[in-house]
């Protein structure tokens, strides 16, 4: 029999809480029986667990099914409505944004047109206004959220400052993090946006399951990001994902070929474009075709060269563009095949235009239970929602 | 007070002996205290552990040190003599191996030259030569080794398949694992070349320490290989690294500015061109220097394709070429400043010839740990060395 003290218990009670929470997340309701078989541990140790799990707010008991022959054993589930989400997508043409649940169940969408051009005050407020909006639709508080997760354009680094931005001129140099957190009394989380769509495609669309994954965002800019063995890939400098930046990647000017095809009437304004030739080339239209064989002649060297360098599992095609994934899927995968030593899946993104939004909610999920039990042996690091009032998480990382 | 049951117990006992076992090896001999101060466990909790690394032949009481006062506390070390691993690097012109200990402390080395079309058996019989010559230098036998471990070139499947090489002819399609398994009645284990140089490179070259390392194999031919977040990238079916088959990455002739380079005088054989290209430019010659300046524009466009997507901490310039990295590294580094968003440190190999074997034994070491105490709590898939006479592993993958 192995001697146990008090150092040894709060490590192990850490692992065993961890794994009692991931299995009442993903499943219904369960009885003590059926979480002890899931998680492997003795049936006393997982009521424990559960008692704890009660205490700090994470866990509830589910009230019996009426009916039911006998005394029915007691059920638990995980509460995830103990706190709220927001997931926002801050683009160069709009903001959206989505309210969710801790199982990242969204209960409000919202969006707004705005312009590349805008002054920041002008991005600010239309952020302002999409949190509210879904606030008001869902009937929630803003004391009721306990994360704002941002993705937008551009380099982020780890801290929030927006070092580039190609497509929002007054987002470059901001400390994006400190005026958002001036605006939310809540933790803010922010990240480039390709980085969560390709965490949502991971979790919720084309690439389920997948270990590898390769995003390329494809429309009126390029840009790419990458899931490797599991997680999003940042880089040391939060700076991965930007192969467009390289001309021999033929990636930055290649919508070029769409936008300014001759195919396209005078008529039709330019961020249209792209839409018609794209339409037209699915239509059989000769001059269409040419350029979409261009541009997807330019997206195969870019995209090459992350494939043979990663050897994915999947490629997805997201972003503007990939509502045409029908005409640009056959000739991308033809010429990936001719140079590839071994062809991934290409997928289209099945997300779409949600997909930011959607990725936003999953990285505020995966940070929650990142930072709910510590993995790391560090009791300090053990947080208790429950215990900090409303619901507002004790581990905020700034409330302005 | 949590209520404990056998389930439990056993997944408790295999993270702490891991724990332990890792500390011992790490550090030199240490007391229970020691030991229990390091992994954070209860000195008794320590003292079950240690009993039971005693009992399965990994851990040994080492003898008092005379002259100390009073009784002096047990001291413990890691048995890196239980076992012993060979680490081998074949190549197109040479057969390198190496044989350490379980720490991966190299105890003797062998080279011998091979042609690139020379016949299979020769080949096969140039292995098996190299590793009866480390045999015989550290006066081991075959049934003290553990695991051969195995680098080449090429794309080789986990399997040890090799899909594809273009420098060993003979290489293509071959089963070498299979080969390899009839010559040795140990684990035998089959990577990429440029993977085992990275893995050296990290752990004890000039990449010790960062976690997101791209290598750059220049020389004869180009290769590359990563690690990412801490870990050898393989890709989802082992071909990642293979940059170079890119055209527009331009890594694949670009030796050739250094072969055909006209500062180079009528009488030097081929297979030294590129070494007095590369001495004469850096002694000043100016035709050399241009030849060198087209292979570094080259060298820097797949260089900078990686950089730009994966955002590295360090690139390591490794390969035969790397012998002039005094030359190579300053155009390199000022052609990556012009593209990339964010400057990795670039620095050459500290390993140079050894990089391939070293590394090598440092995957075998590393096969040993992970598969010591399983991780993923399953108790069948702990192993006992000392439970199967000669220190052979019960483990063995192929015994042939």
């Amino acid at each position: 029999m192995t001697n146990l003290r008090g150092g040894d218990l709060s490590r192990l009670r850490q692992l065993n809480s961890l794994s009692a929470l991931r299995e009442l997340r993903g499943a219904g309701p369960l009885t003590l029986s059926a979480l002890a078989e899931r998680t492997g541990l003795s049936r006393p140790s997982t009521k424990d667990v559960v008692d704890e799990l009660i205490e700090l707010g994470w866990v509830v008991e589910v009230a019996p099914t009426a009916g039911s022959m006998g005394r029915p054993a007691r059920r638990y589930r995980f509460r995830a409505d103990s706190g709220y989400l927001v997931g926002i997508d801050i683009g160069a043409h709009n903001v959206r944004a989505a309210l969710a649940d801790l199982d990242g169940e969204v209960l409000a969408e919202t969006r707004q047109p705005v312009l590349p051009e805008a002054p920041l005050a002008d991005r600010l407020a239309a952020i302002e206004r999409a949190v509210d909006g879904c606030l008001a639709l869902s009937g929630k508080r803003m004391t009721d959220l306990w994360t704002v997760a941002v993705g937008t354009n551009g380099v982020v680094t780890r801290e929030g400052h927006v070092v580039f931005s190609a497509a929002i001129p007054a987002w470059r140099g901001l400390d994006l993090a400190a005026e958002l957190r001036r605006m939310f009394p809540c933790e803010v989380l922010i990240e480039n946006d390709s980085r969560l769509a390709v965490l949502a495609e991971s979790k919720r669309g084309a690439a389920r399951g997948a270990g590898d994954v390769v995003f390329l965002h494809i429309g009126r800019r390029m840009g790419s990001a990458l899931i490797i063995d599991g997680k999003l890939h940042r880089g040391y400098g939060a700076a991965a994902g930007e192969i467009a930046m390289l001309p021999e990647a033929r990636w930055f000017d290649a919508p070029e070929h769409l936008h300014a095809c001759p195919a396209v009437p005078a008529d039709v304004p330019p961020e249209d474009a792209a839409g018609h030739t794209l339409a037209a080339a699915r239509d059989g239209d000769p001059v269409a075709l040419t350029c979409v064989e261009r541009f997807v002649d330019d997206l195969a060297v870019g995209t090459a060269a992350m494939v043979l360098l990663l050897d994915p599992e999947v490629v997805v095609l997201g972003g503007g563009f990939s509502r045409s994934a029908d005409v640009l899927l056959p000739p991308l995968r033809e010429r990936l095949e001719r140079v590839c030593m071994r062809m991934p899946e290409v997928r289209a993104s099945t997300l779409g235009e949600e997909c930011v939004v959607f990725g936003a909610i999953e990285y505020a999920v995966a940070h929650h239970d990142r930072h709910l039990f510590a993995d790391d042996g560090d009791p300090g690091a053990q947080r208790s929602p429950g215990s900090s009032g409303h619901g507002s998480p004790t581990w905020t990382r700034g409330t302005g």
